[in-house]
């Protein structure tokens, strides 16, 4: 049965060990003394999709496996159901913290011999920084996420207990190859506050600042785009 | 139901994707000051794939999921329906347009570091430019892709709203990794006119031509070879 | 229903695609002026993986897709019907010389812009010349292909009609990355054999000898191991 | 019927595959005149999942494929069903063993042809010497590894007989590429267990020292990492 600590406690693992996943490939492919160093951007683009991967089929039967503030929300606003939406993204934002903690204490030999700031492997940063810009690339990046997600539960043929959640993870692997290039496809607000929040407080020597000027966007935008997208696709799919 | 309406909503939106995919991993790869840049090969053909899965779980339940003209005359020609040919490609092809324009809205800032020309974005172009022998490479991946898109349709453990969708989409990934090498593999000619156009309208400074002498042969070559891959799969599995 | 003519098909063009996509990835990754040039290990591997994807859909439903006369073997020592061996094995050669042809085809303006010679496109050939070495290599390898092979199909939750055709893609992936180095792993005797008799008769300019001293150990080396692995399976799956 | 001796052929043939793919595709990536030299991080990690992909289908209908010492101890814990236990890893470990044997026959030619020492394509070593930290790395990866096998069991659209495989194998892919960058994640005791006492013991030309004060830390910390992995997972799941 699907409870409020359930609810917690399949996003809090979920999210966890999606951000250990994600954050993980990118601490392996940027730190030096890595055997995956230099790995490329298909190695990080698979690492995220396979962690949503992971993260959902843990949180799935607990959750529903949203892992993402900005589904919950696109859903919150489809189902016209709000009491647990607080639940969910206080349990997301936990996660990320812990799963950002763990990629550290994974990695913590490769960050005593690469030189910082290391804010990069804990959260997104636009390579051309424009406000405007970089809110537009991740609105766009999270409607085609939450779209195709509600699409597939349109689709006869998957479950999310099934191959549904492969798809999902697919499908982040595709918008990371796709449109993460400008910003680095936060396409989630909990995967970019928690590990920023981690970088902040852990004691990670020669971190460099936690670049709280531009942490809104990945919340923003993502936000944002989850509603527009979670909005088009059932005004969309309310047509048949 | 499936009406015109439908058909109009699943092929626009579901070219949008795909093209938004696919042109976008192009940017990536191709643009300075992307965190995909020089990304390579396989993600490139991993990216039009899995834009394939996207656009497809979008457009299946509403329209089928052509996306590609090719494929409208392809089963046409099999079933004999004509009348909802023109509603699939005029939507196929403003689908594709808004999915470029996407693009440049996401890759805004790469393109104001990158000097144009930029057409490689949008549209395909030959290495080596020769007509009939550009024709032929078309002809040869796209009878490939519409003859085993009908050979998945007979075999019983697969439907398109199941794990159908993903064999097309790595079908597609192989196409782009085993033919795309001579032409960028066009395939599908909403998917090269269209942003063909999005590049000729949009204001994009130093953008170079839209190489409209080229134009013709990724939108009669994946024509021929879709009618002759529809035409062989016909043949061939009416032995059964 | 599956007869003499349908398994002639089914092998012919199943085979033919399987090759199109196999040799066309090394066409595309080892020519000059190949959009795919210098893709790397990881596009080939993928790159014929989903070549006998594709092939074996399309083989499917009219031959059951063995598409190689190793696995053709292997079955008839299992099942002992060997009336329709031949057909299944002079229509795989025929289809990967077309295949091959195909290929030609598509990379046409690249071949006319790579000095030869081009056998490497066409069929395997050893890194470290050592005619008993090199058997092992292949009869190892084809050990491994067809003792999943037969594996998969005990595992109740697959069918070779829907995801089961994916595993054995995803397993000729893993053999071309893990065992495809010493050898270039034919691991069938027809990908081998076809293209090289494509190599020795089309008219390509300045493309070197077609190697027949090595010719015969993708044929031996998978015909052993192919054999083994069938008994091997059979042997093992006989305790359940 | 899963007996004794089932069990014993299972692991023992499902472990000797995973190991002829895992240190195959090291070995084909590392060595000399190997045409998949220097692939890179993601070829690696798809060689490894693959292999569990090709083991576990060949082990799942005779002994439920655990292929892991640290897998079958964390089953155990949570049914209570000892009895078997050393059955499983003594078949593992020997698996193990021959595995690595033919991936040095496989490569005898590379080998001759590639200067020592080679126990990095046998046993894994961590690239920062830290016996603290590499065990918690082990610890971290295997904990992952279980908790989301525990998971997929949960998910009612996944049998490990149909896709389940599949994921599992995905999970490895997504560990080595996020996970494995300090230690080379063995995460599975028999996996480098097996492997050194191969390269202990083959008479190989060069070959170097087996680092056995290293070989305790890949032996404790999957295990260690395993059972909390399937702890949590037993605990987590209790609550639905």
């Amino acid at each position: 049965m699907v409870t409020t600590a359930t609810i917690f406690v399949g996003e809090f693992f979920g999210t966890a060990i999606l951000v250990l996943f994600g954050c993980g490939v990118v601490a392996g492919v940027t730190l030096s003394r890595s055997k995956s160093q230099n790995a490329g951007w298909v190695a990080i683009a698979f690492g995220w999709g396979l962690g949503v991967m992971s993260g959902a089929y843990i949180a799935l039967p607990l959750s529903g496996a949203h892992l993402n503030p900005a589904v919950t929300l696109g859903l919150a606003l489809d189902t016209g159901e709000w009491a647990k939406v607080p639940v969910y993204i206080v349990a997301q934002i936990l996660g990320a913290i812990v799963g950002a903690a763990l990629v550290w204490l994974t990695y913590l030999g490769q960050f005593g011999n690469t030189e910082g700031p290391y804010l990069g492997i804990f959260s997104t940063a636009p390579e051309v920084r424009n406000p405007a810009q970089n809110m537009v690339t991740e609105i766009i990046a999270t409607f085609a996420l939450v779209f195709v997600i509600v699409a597939t539960g349109q689709n006869e043929g998957l479950t999310l207990s099934g191959t549904g959640v492969l798809i999902v993870a697919l499908l982040v692997v595709g918008i990371g190859l796709s449109l993460g290039g400008p910003t680095g496809y936060a396409i989630n607000p909990a995967r970019d506050l928690g590990p920023r929040l981690a970088h902040a407080f852990l004691p990670i020597r020669g971190k460099g600042g936690s670049d709280w000027g531009y942490s809104w966007i990945p919340i923003a935008g993502p936000v944002v785009g989850g509603l527009l997208g979670g909005g088009v696709g059932s005004a969309v799919y309310s047509m048949i």
